[in-house]
C-alpha cells in the first residue's frame, strides 16, 4: 500500500459517510488560518503525510512549512502556518495529526536512544516490531531520528532465528541450505552464545544477532570477532540500557521500543481566525 | 477496510514476495508446536485478529485458546497453545503479535484507567485520537479494558468544536443550525467555562464536553447540571489525574491517551518442539 | 466507496476493454458541443456527479451550468450546455445521464411527498431501502428534494425493531442492555400500539417509530407524548396518504419509497455540432 | 466487480465499523427462523443475491428455497425459509432485501411487457439504463421476467447513433470505418426514417434500430425488410404502447423503462421465533 | 483493471518499499537526459504506456517524442527524448522498457506476419493467448503492426468449439440454443472438414473456423462458401505457413504467436549527462 | 498482487460479464474429463497456479497431477487428468493454460542454459525484464529451470548501475554513500572494464557485474579476484555464448532472455467425453 492509498483509507476510516457535523454548519466559503504548534520538546517526523492528507482533503489549502522532518523542536514551537477552506480544514485535521504525532513520537524517541550510544561505533537499528500498515512510515521515522533500517520484512534479509536453527538441525546446516537457495541477500544468524557465535562465524554469515547476551560476553565477542563480521546486539534494549550496550563496542544495537511502545508527541493545530 | 482485509495487507507487507529465509529452508512437513506466553501483568485483547493472521497464512494451524480476550493475565501466563507447519509458523507469527501485543497494550492501559476511576460514576470514553486504519481494533482493545467508546469518526455523532463555534457565530447559532439540518444523531458542544455551559444546556444539547476545566467548575457543572445534559470532562486526563477528576462527579472522561501512546504488551511466542 | 471510484468503476462496467463503435470513427480531433435539457418537470439532483463522470473521462470536456440541484424546471428546460471531444462525450453520456435520471427522479418524488406534508410539522425521513452501493447519492438527492436523513446504516444510530425487542425480551430489557453499552449515538424504538409506546417512553428512548398504527392511535400518541418523545410514523406511505399522517401531528413521517421505487426523471443530452 | 465484490461492498456500506443496535444487545447463540413472503403478486428474481448475502455475513445460516428465480408468485406465497442465527440475520436482511426486491421489481415489469407482446414474434431487449454497478444484475432479472439482453456495454456490439453517423458525414461512411476497423462485434444502426433504413440495409449492417418511428412506418420497414436485416424498435415503448408496437412485426423492441424506473416487489422477510 | 492501475501496480511490484540504491545517493536535485534507442529494426507500440509509466513516477518528466506507435525503426534510430529528475529516471526505466519492448516486439513480428500474407485478401486475427491482465495492450500492439482483433474474451463474441457441439449434440442444435438465447453478439463455429463447415453454414452462422484444414480442403471451402459465410483459418499458422495459408483466399487467419511466443525488441534508454 | 488476486483479475479479463457461448449452451449438469497433454518436449513450471485458476472457476474440479513442476516432459506426455463441470472447465481452460504455457516456456529456456553451462561453477541468474505483474511467477519458472533469482526488484538489494556511479562522481563515492545508508542488503556494482573493477574491489562490495567484457577481459578478471568479490557476467548471453562466458570461470551468469522473449510451452488440454 502506497502512501496515498493509506491516507485515502485513513480519511474514509474517520469520515465514512460525511463529517455530519461541519456539513450541518454550511460553512461554504468560510476560510480559517492555523499554527500548528509543538506542545512538548522533540523531533519532527511526518511532515510529507500531514500535509498530503490535508491536500487529499482539499488541494487549495495551503502549508507554509517553516522546519523540516528532523528539526528539533521547543515547546510553543510553531512547525507551520495552515490556511484554507474552514470545513476542510475541520476535517482533516485529526487523521493528519494522527500521523504526525505518532512519527514524531517514535522520531523523538530514537533520537534520545542516538544520543545515549553517544560516540561509540553503534549504530541503532529498528525491528518488524512495527504498526500494522504503517512499516515504511515507521521506519522512515527512525531514520529522522538518527536511527537506521534492519530489514524491512520477511523479504529483503536473510534471518535465521532460534527456530529455523533448531528446524534445519545445527547453524552450519541452516547456513549451507540458505546458501545453495539464494545469492542475492545479506545472511544474519541469531546467536545466544560464544559457541554459536564461533560457529557462524565459520559458516561466513553476514551478520550476527547476539541475542541477549550478557555485557561481559558481548564485550568478548567484539574482542575475537570485530571486523570479521558485522555484530548487532539485542535483547533488553532501552534507554538505561544501551550505554552500556553501546560500550562494548557493537556494530549495531536493535530494538522494537521505538514502534512498538511510543508517545505520540503532544503537537496541537490553533486555528486564528475565519473569515 | 475489514478485518481480513487488514490482515491481509499487513501480511502482504511484512511477506511482500516471500519469507526468503524460510523458503530456503524447505520446511515442508515439518511441524512446530507453541505456547503463547505473557511476559508481563495485564489485560489480553486481540485474540481473534491474533488467530485469523495465523488461519490467514495457514488453515490447518491448530489454536488453543487458555484465555478469552478480556482476561487479566499475570507474568509466565499461558495464553494458547499453537501447533502446525513450521514454515506456516514462522511466516505469521510476527504480524500475529504486532497485532495483540498493542490492543492488549491498550487493553491494560485502558483497565488501569478504569480502575483509578473507582466507584465513581464516570465512564471512560476514548478519542479519535486512533492509529490510522486500526480504530476499530483499538476501539475494540478500549472497550475489551472496561471503557467505553466515543464517536466512530466524523460520521456518527456531532461534535461541535470550539472552531465549528467560532464559525457559526455562537453556541446557539451552531446548534439551530444543526438541529435544522441532522435529525438522527447525538450532538456534543465543547465548552470551555460555566457561562457556555449554560447557553450550552439551554440549546438542549445531548452532552456536554468540558474542555480543561478546573476541578473545581466541574463540581459545579455536576452541581447544577447533573441529569439534564451528560458532562463530559476532557484535557489532561492521566492516571495520575484521572481520580480526581472523576470524583467529581461527571458522567463522562474522554481520554486520548489509551490508544495514542501506548506501551505493547511483553507476549512472547515460545517454540517448543520440530517434528 | 467513494464518489470518485463509484463513478470509475461504473465507466468501466459500461466501457470495458474500449468504446468499439466510437474508436472504430477515429474522431480524435473532432468536437461536439451539447445541451442537457428536462424533457419533463422535476426536481434535479446529481449534477455533480454527472460532471465529475464527464471529468473522469475527459478533463477538458467544458460543462456550464445554468441551474444547481435542487432546482425545480419544467419541460424543456435547458440544465447546460456541454462541449468537447466528440469521443469522450459519446463514452461518458449514458454512465452520467444513468446516475443524474435516477437522483433527479427521487428528488421529484422526494419533492412531491414534502408538498403533500404542506404545513403540518412533520418532517419527511428516508429509509434504509436504497440501491445497493449508491445510498449516499440516494441520501443527497432526498435531501436535495426537501426531506431529510434517516440514519445512514447500521452504524450511526440504535434502531430497536420487533426482532431486537423479541430477542431481548421486552422493551424495557432491550433498551436497558444497550444503554449500558453504547452512549454515543440516538436510540428509537419500534413499537406498534399504544402499550408499547408507554413501555419505550418511560425508558427515555430518543424516538419511537409508530409502526403501521392507524391514523386515530397516531392522534392518540401525539395528543399524550408529543414534546417527550420524538415520534415517527412509518408503514403505508405514499402520496396518497402522506397528508392524513401528517395530520396526526407527528414529527417525523420515514418512506422507502422515495428510493426502492422510482422513477428516473426524463432528461436528454442533445448534441448539436460536430467539429 | 464480480457479484461477491458487489454483495460486500453493500453490506460494508450498511455495516461499516459495526452493528450497533445488535452488537448492544449480545444475541450470541440466539437464533432465529424466518419466512421469505411475497407481499404482492410478481415474478422472483435475485435469489442467488439474496443467499448469497446472507452467506457473506455468517455460511452458517440455511435457506431452504421454495421456488427458484422467474416462479411467479402470488400475494402471501412464502419463497424460502431462513434459520440462523439472530445477530446475523438482523445484519443481513436489508441488504438482502434491498438487492431481492429490485431484481423481482425488474422481473416482474419484463414479464408484463412480455405477456403484453402475446403471440407477435417480436422479443422484448433492455438497454444500458440501467443503475450504476448493477447492470449484471438487472440484465439478469429482465432475462428472468422473459426479456432479452442487448448489448452490455460499448464494448460488446458496435451501435452507430445519430451522433455518430454525424460525426462520420453519412450512414454509409460510418458503417464502411467500422467494418475497416471491427471484424468480430454485430453492428446496429439506427434511423429515424425510411431513407436511412434503406441505406442501412445497403450497407449490409446486421440491425437496425428504427428510433421513434410511427407504427405505420414501422409496418412498411417489416414490410420491406423484414428477413433482410433485424428491426428493433425503440422509444416510446411502454406496457400501454408496445402492443401495438409488437403488432407491426418488428423483431426487437427495446426499452429502458424496465431498469431505470422500477417499482421494488414488495417482499418482507418475516421473523418466527427466537430461541 | 485499466492502464493507471496496471503501471501502478507494476511500479510497485518493482519499487516496494522503495529503491534503496537511489535513495542511499540522495540524487535530489541532479538531472538526466536521456535518448531511447532501437536497437534493432522493428515497429514499436507502446509509447503511450512507456510515457505514463514516467508520469506516473514524476510527473514532470519531461518526453519528446520523435515517432509514433507503429512506426517502422532502423537499428539506432532514436525513439524519443527524455529529462528529468535523476531518481525518478532511474526508478521508472525498468518497467517502462518493460512495457515497450515486449509490445515493440509483438508489433514487430505481427508486421512480418501481415507482411507474408500480402496481396492476399486474408486478414491476420489474434487470439485470447495473451499474458494475463496484458490483454489490452497486446491487442492493441497487434493493430498497431497491421493485424486485426478476435474477440476479447469469452464476453463479446460466441464462439462454439469441439467440446460445445460434443455437449449440444451436434452443430446444429448448439447453433440453435444459442441463437435462442443470445440476439446481440457474432457467432463463430469450429469445424474441422467440410461437412461439419456445410452443416455450419446451413445454420446462418456469422463466421466459421477451419481448425488444422488442409490447403487443400481450405480452398475447396473457399470455392464453395467465399461470401457466404466468413472463412477463418486457424492452427499451424508460423511466418513461414502463413503465405501458403492466404492463398487459399480464406478471410482470416488467426494465429496466437504474436502474444504467446514474442521476442522483446531490444530497445535502451541511454542516459546523457547529469547535472 | 498475490497469486489469487492475480487469477482472479486474469479471470475477469476473459470472462467479463460472462462466457456468452458456455452461458448460452445450458450445460449444468455435464461433466467433462480431460487430459493436458505436453505437446513439445520442455520443462513443467506452473501447475499450482493452473490448478487454483480451475479451482477459482468452480473448487469441485478434481485434477489429478501425474508430474510435478520441475518434471522434464517429453511429446505426448500426460502432465494431468481433469474431471468437472463442463462449463467451468470451458471457462477455466484458457486461462489456465496462458499461465502454464508462458511458465513452462520460460522454465524450458532457462533449463537449456543451464544445461550449457554444464560443469562451470556459474550460476545462471535473472534480471528485472520479466512481464509486469508476473515477476514472482517468472521468477519462480526460472529457479524451476535450474536458475537463480538476482534481486526481486528495486528494493531488496543494491545495484549501482553506470548512472548512479555518474551522478555520484565514483564508484568510490557512490560506494561511500550507500554504506552510510544502508547495512541491511547486499552490495552490486557494475563494471565495465578492469580499472574499475579493481576500484570496486577496493570499496569492499559484495558484488560486480562485468557488463559486456570481452571473455579475456573476464578471464583476467577471475583470475584476480575470484574469492574476494562475487563477480557476475552480464551482456549478450546467450545459448549460442553461455558456454563460453562459463568457462571464464565467473561465478554468475545473468540474462534477461529466459523473461523478455520466451516461447509458450506447446501444451493442450483434450477433452474426452461429456456425460
Amino acid at each position: 500500500m502506497n502512501i496515498e492509498e493509506l491516507i485515502r483509507l485513513s480519511l474514509e476510516e474517520d469520515i465514512c459517510h460525511g463529517d455530519i457535523t461541519t456539513d450541518s454548519l454550511h460553512l461554504e466559503g468560510k476560510h480559517l488560518s492555523a499554527r500548528l504548534i509543538a506542545k512538548e520538546k522533540g523531533v519532527i517526523a511526518g511532515l510529507d503525510v500531514f500535509c498530503k492528507t490535508f491536500a487529499m482533503v482539499d488541494s487549495r489549502i495551503e502549508i507554509e512549512l517553516l522546519i523540516s522532518d528532523g528539526a528539533k523542536v521547543d515547546k510553543g514551537e510553531v512547525i507551520c502556518l495552515l490556511s484554507g477552506s474552514s470545513a476542510s480544514m475541520l476535517k482533516a485535521e485529526r487523521v493528519a495529526l494522527n500521523f504526525l504525532q505518532r512519527l514524531s513520537g517514535i522520531a523523538t524517541q530514537t533520537a534520545a536512544m542516538v544520543a545515549a550510544i553517544g560516540d561509540n561505533r553503534a549504530k541503532l537499528l529498528d525491528t518488524r516490531k512495527t504498526t500494522p500498515l504503517l512499516r515504511q512510515l515507521e521506519k522512515y521515522a527512525v531514520r529522522t531520528g538518527g536511527g537506521y533500517n534492519h530489514r524491512f520484512g520477511l523479504y529483503d534479509m536473510i534471518m535465521l532465528k532460534e527456530n529455523h536453527i533448531l528446524a534445519a538441525g545445527s547453524i552450519s546446516n541452516a547456513v549451507k541450505q540458505v546458501k545453495a537457495h539464494d545469492m542475492s541477500h545479506k545472511l544474519e544468524v541469531e546467536v545466544t552464545n560464544l559457541d554459536e557465535l564461533q560457529e557462524a562465524v565459520s559458516c561466513e554469515v553476514d551478520r550476527v544477532m547476539l541475542d541477549n547476551m550478557s555485557l561481559a560476553d558481548m564485550k568478548t565477542a567484539v574482542g575475537k570477532f570485530y571486523g570479521k563480521v558485522e555484530l548487532e546486539a539485542s535483547g533488553n534494549v532501552s534507554l538505561a540500557t544501551i550505554s552500556q550496550i553501546a560500550e562494548t563496542g557493537v556494530d549495531f544495537i536493535s530494538s522494537g521500543s521505538m514502534t512498538h511502545s511510543y508517545k505520540s508527541l503532544d503537537i496541537s493545530l490553533i486555528f486564528e481566525e475565519v473569515k
